[in-house]
C-alpha cells in the first residue's frame, strides 16, 4: 500500500467516503488510489465547484466530505467557497497535491506557498511529510473537520508521500464526539431574563435551527413569550408547515433596526449579536437598539439541544408545547413575475422535504416570509457572502440526499461564478432544479450604490453593474453542459416549470425572465 | 475629491488607464470614481478573468493594468491567474475592496485575512489606511508593478478610505526606470566560454525573447556558433519569418534530456537552468547532462539588451549579422485532424502580426516546431502552470492590441476554468478567435498517469480524466455568451474557419472536434 492508498483507505475508514476532485499531474497516485470502491469520486471542472459541493454535503449530512485540489493555484480557486463553508461551520477535508519534496527546491512553475494560501481560511493545516504517517495525518484531519462547529482541515500531499510505501497504518485513538453543555450559571441567568417577561428575541443559528434543538427552542418560546429569530443568513433551517417557525432579521440596516428595536433582550444561540453585512458611511455596524442587552446562551462549540433541555428544566417548562407553523395553501399565482408572485409560485410548488438553496439576492427577498407555511423543507443560505456558492452547494446537497429534490435559486450574476456546477449535475444525474433569476444585472449593487451615499450611478458605473450586453442565453448555457432547460416569463409558467422539474429525475434549469 | 477618486486619478496619472473589475458593495465609491473618462473599465463576470486579462495586457504593453476585486474571496478567485502572472513576470496593480475599518471588529461574514491571502502571491501588499495618503500608496503600487521584472502589487482599500475626503494628493518623487547591466566580469566570463567553441545553448527568457535583445542574441549566435533556446514556456516570443529563431526545450523529461545532452554549456538569460515541470518517481528534477556547466549571463532584474551589447563588444562581434528565420509557405492541409495537420493549418492561416496564446497542452504540442516559418507573430505561454490562463490572457492581449487578431488555442478541459472570458470578449467586441481543442478529456493526464508510474488508469481513475459524459456543446457555450461559433472536424475546415475569423471584427470560437 502506497501513501495515496493509505490516505484514501483512512479517509473511508473514518467515514469520509466522497471526494470532489479536480486532479492534476501531481495527484496521479491519489487518482489511482480512488479505485478503492468505498470512495465515491465526483469530478468537478472548476475547484470552486468542488469546495462548494463539500459544503453542501456537510450542510445536509453533518459529516465532512473531502476535496482533491491541484497545488496552490487549485486550492486558490477553491478558497472562496472554503470561506463560505467556514462561515457556515461546515467541516471539510481538503487534500492539496504538492510537488515531491526533493523537487521543491528547484522552484518549478507551479510552486507556491501552499501553507500560506491555506492558513487564512483553514482551521488546521498540515504537510504530509511521510507515507508512513499519512494515515495518522488523515485521521487527524477528519477528526478536526468533524468537530462541532465543523472545521476546515487542509492536508498538503507531496508527490513522494503519495508514491512511497506506507507500511502499517497507525491511527490516533478515536475520541467519541463530545457534547459540550453551557455552564449552569449562564442557563440560570437566561432563565431569569426570560421569566422577567420583558421582550426577548432568541436568535438561533447552526444546529439550533433544526431537529430537537429547534423543537425545544419552540417550547421555550411557548412557555415564556420570547420570540424566535435567525440572522438573515443561516446554515440550514428546517422550516415550513409543522416546524417551529423562526422570524428572520432583515438584511437592510434600517429594517433590521426597526425589527430589533422592540426587544429589551437578545439571547444568542450558536451565533453573536446581529451586525450589518457591510458598513455604510452613515449607518451603524451593530443593529440592536440602545439599551438592548445581549445574553449569550449557547456558544458556537456548545450543544444547543442540551442547552434548551437545561433551560426548560430551569424554567420548569419541560412539558410546554411548541407552537408549530400551520400549513398555508398558496394558490398558484398568475401574471407578471415579481418578488411576490415568485414567492407565491415557490410556496405552491415546493414539494415535501425538498431542499432550497438560496442565492437570489434581490428577486428572492420576499420569498422567505411567504413560504413559511409551504410544505416542510430545508433552507440553505450563503453564510460567507462570497458569490457563486449556490450551484456548488446544491450539487453537494443533492449527492448527500439523493431522494430529495434540490431547488437552487440564484441570480444570473451569481450563477456565472461557478456555472461549471451544471456539468457535474448532468454527469451525476443529480435532482437539482436550478432557477436563474435573469434580471441581467447585479441588481443588488444598484441599491447598495444608493445605500453607500454614492448617489445615482453614472453611465460608466452602471456599465459595471448591468450585465445585459450581451444578455446571457441561459437555455444555451444549460444545453452546453447537458442540462435540459426552459424559460418562463409568467408566474404560472414558473410554477408549472418547477412542478414539471420534479417529475423526472436528473437536473434541469429554469430561466426566470425578469 | 474622495479617496476613491484620488486613487483612480493617481492610477491614470501614473499611466494605469485600464481596470478589469468585478465589484461588490464595498467598492461602490470606487465604481463612482470610475466615471473618470481617462480610466477604461472592463467588467468581468469572474475574478480569474480580471487577473488573467491584466496579465495579457502586461504581456503585450509592458505596463501594468489594474484590477478591482471584492474583499478576500474576490481576491482568492483571482489568485490562480495572479500566480501565472507572477511567474510570467507580469506587473499588475490589484485593488481589493475591504470593509471600513470601524466595521472590521464585528467580524461580518465577508471578513477574512486579506493580507494573508495576498502575500503568498504578491511582491508588495499595503492597506490604504487613509484617504489623504492613498495617492501616495497608489503611486507606490504602480512603481512597484512597473519594475523589471514586473511585480504583483496589491492595495487593500477599506470602505472609509474610499469615501472620506482626500485633500491634496501627495506623490512620491518619480524615479526614472533603471536599466541594470550585468557586471563586466560576468560578461567577460561568458565571452570566454563562447569563444571556446564548445557546444553552448543560450537560454532566453522574458524580455530577451523579443525586440533588440533578441536581435543581438541572434548576432551572438551567428558570431560564436552558440545555439539559442527557450524554456518550454516563455512569457512572450516574437517569432516567425524574419525573426531570430529560438529552439524550444521539450516538456517531457526524457526528450528534454536528449535535447540538452549535447551542450557543454548552458548560458541563462533572465531565467535559470531547465527543471522538470513536475517530479516523477524515477526521473531527475534537473534536465542538463552530467558535466554540463550553467553560466548565468543576465539575472531576472537585469537588462538583456545592454547585456548582449556588452557581450558583442567583448566578442568583437558588434558587426555580425543575425541569422533570421526564412518564410516557409505551408500548403493548406486536408483530411484528419491530428497534431501535425493542426500545426500545418495554423502555419498556413496565421496572419501577419497576430498574437497566439497557447494553452493546448496536448493537441498543440507539435504546433511550435511547424510554425517557425509562419508569418511573424507573438507567442504567449502559460508560465505558472495553473490551468485556465488562456482565455483571460487573450482577452487582455486583445484590449492591449486592438489592431491585431488574437488566436487563443486552448484544450476543452482548460477552457472550462475561466470560460466567462467569452462574455467580456463579446461585450467589448474583441478580436479574439478562441480555438477549443475538444478531445473530451484532460488528455495530458493520461500521459502523466503513465509517466508517474501509476500504470494504466482503471475505470474510476479514468472517470476523473475523461470529461466526455456529458460532452460539452461548445457551439451552445459560445452562443450563451454572445460569441459566434463554428465546429470543424477536418484540417481544411479548421484552416478555413481561422481565415474566416479574421474577416470580421469581434470574437468568435472554433470547436476543433478531435
Amino acid at each position: 500500500m502506497n501513501g495515496a492508498e493509505s490516505l484514501v483507505d483512512t479517509l473511508v475508514g473514518q467515514g469520509v467516503d466522497i471526494c470532489f476532485a479536480n486532479p492534476g499531474t501531481s495527484e496521479m497516485h491519489f487518482l489511482a488510489a480512488l479505485e478503492n470502491p468505498r470512495m465515491r469520486s465526483v469530478l468537478c471542472l472548476f475547484e470552486g465547484v468542488a469546495t462548494g459541493a463539500a459544503d453542501g454535503w456537510y450542510r445536509m449530512k453533518g459529516t465532512p466530505a473531502s476535496t482533491l485540489l491541484h497545488l496552490g493555484p487549485g486550492l486558490a480557486n477553491g478558497l472562496a467557497n472554503i470561506h463560505n463553508a467556514k462561515r457556515a461551520s461546515s467541516g471539510m477535508v481538503n487534500i492539496i497535491g504538492e510537488h515531491s519534496t526533493s523537487h521543491l527546491k528547484y522552484d518549478p512553475p507551479l510552486t507556491s506557498d501552499i501553507e500560506g494560501l491555506a492558513r487564512p481560511l483553514s482551521h488546521w493545516v498540515r504537510r504530509a511529510d511521510s507515507a508512513s504517517a499519512i494515515a495518522w495525518d488523515a485521521a487527524q484531519a477528519v477528526a478536526k473537520a468533524s468537530e462541532h462547529p465543523g472545521q476546515i482541515a487542509t492536508l498538503i500531499l507531496p508527490g513522494d508521500t503519495s508514491w512511497q510505501q506506507a507500511g502499517t497504518a497507525v491511527l490516533p485513538e478515536a475520541v467519541a464526539p463530545m457534547r459540550k453543555a453551557p455552564d449552569a450559571a449562564r442557563i440560570a441567568h437566561v432563565a431569569k431574563v426570560l421569566r422577567s417577561g420583558e421582550p426577548a428575541l432568541v436568535i438561533l443559528a447552526n444546529r439550533a435551527t433544526r431537529g430537537t434543538a429547534l423543537q425545544r427552542a419552540g417550547q421555550v418560546a411557548a412557555a415564556t413569550g420570547a420570540r424566535l429569530g435567525s440572522q438573515f443568513f443561516t446554515a440550514r433551517i428546517e422550516r415550513g408547515a409543522g416546524r417551529v417557525p423562526i422570524e428572520r432579521i432583515p438584511y437592510a440596516v434600517p429594517q433590521a433596526q426597526a425589527f430589533l428595536k422592540g426587544f429589551k433582550h437578545l439571547i444568542t444561540v450558536e451565533t453573536r449579536e446581529p451586525v450589518a453585512f457591510f458598513a455604510y458611511p452613515d449607518k451603524p455596524s451593530l443593529l440592536k437598539a440602545e439599551g438592548t442587552v445581549v445574553h449569550p446562551l449557547v456558544e458556537a462549540d456548545e450543544d444547543s439541544e442540551l442547552a434548551f433541555e437545561m433551560l426548560l428544566e430551569a424554567l420548569g417548562a419541560t412539558g410546554s408545547e411548541a407552537l408549530l407553523q400551520s400549513r398555508v395553501e398558496t394558490p398558484v399565482p398568475s401574471g407578471a413575475l415579481n418578488p411576490t408572485s415568485v414567492a407565491h409560485a415557490l410556496a405552491a410548488a415546493l414539494p415535501e422535504h425538498c431542499i432550497l438553496v438560496d442565492e437570489s439576492l434581490t428577486t428572492g427577498r420576499e420569498s422567505m416570509g411567504l413560504t413559511m407555511g409551504a410544505r416542510p423543507h430545508d433552507l440553505i443560505n450563503n453564510m460567507g457572502g462570497s458569490i457563486g456558492y449556490a450551484t456548488p452547494v446544491a450539487t453537494g446537497a443533492a449527492l448527500a440526499c439523493p431522494d430529495r429534490r434540490v431547488f437552487c435559486m440564484v441570480g444570473d450574476g451569481s450563477a456565472m461564478y461557478t456555472i461549471q456546477s451544471l456539468w457535474t449535475q448532468a454527469r451525476e444525474g443529480l435532482n437539482v432544479t436550478t432557477i436563474i433569476f435573469a434580471n441581467n444585472s447585479y441588481a443588488i449593487l444598484k441599491a447598495e450604490y444608493a445605500n453607500m451615499g454614492a448617489g445615482t450611478p453614472g453611465a460608466r458605473a452602471l456599465s459595471m453593474i448591468d450585465i445585459d450586453r450581451p444578455r446571457i442565453d441561459w437555455l444555451a448555457m444549460a444545453k452546453s453542459m447537458g442540462v435540459p432547460a426552459v424559460s418562463v416569463d409568467t408566474a404560472e409558467g414558473f410554477h408549472q416549470a418547477m412542478v414539471n422539474s420534479t417529475r423526472e429525475p436528473g437536473p434541469c434549469l429554469i430561466e426566470v425572465r425578469l
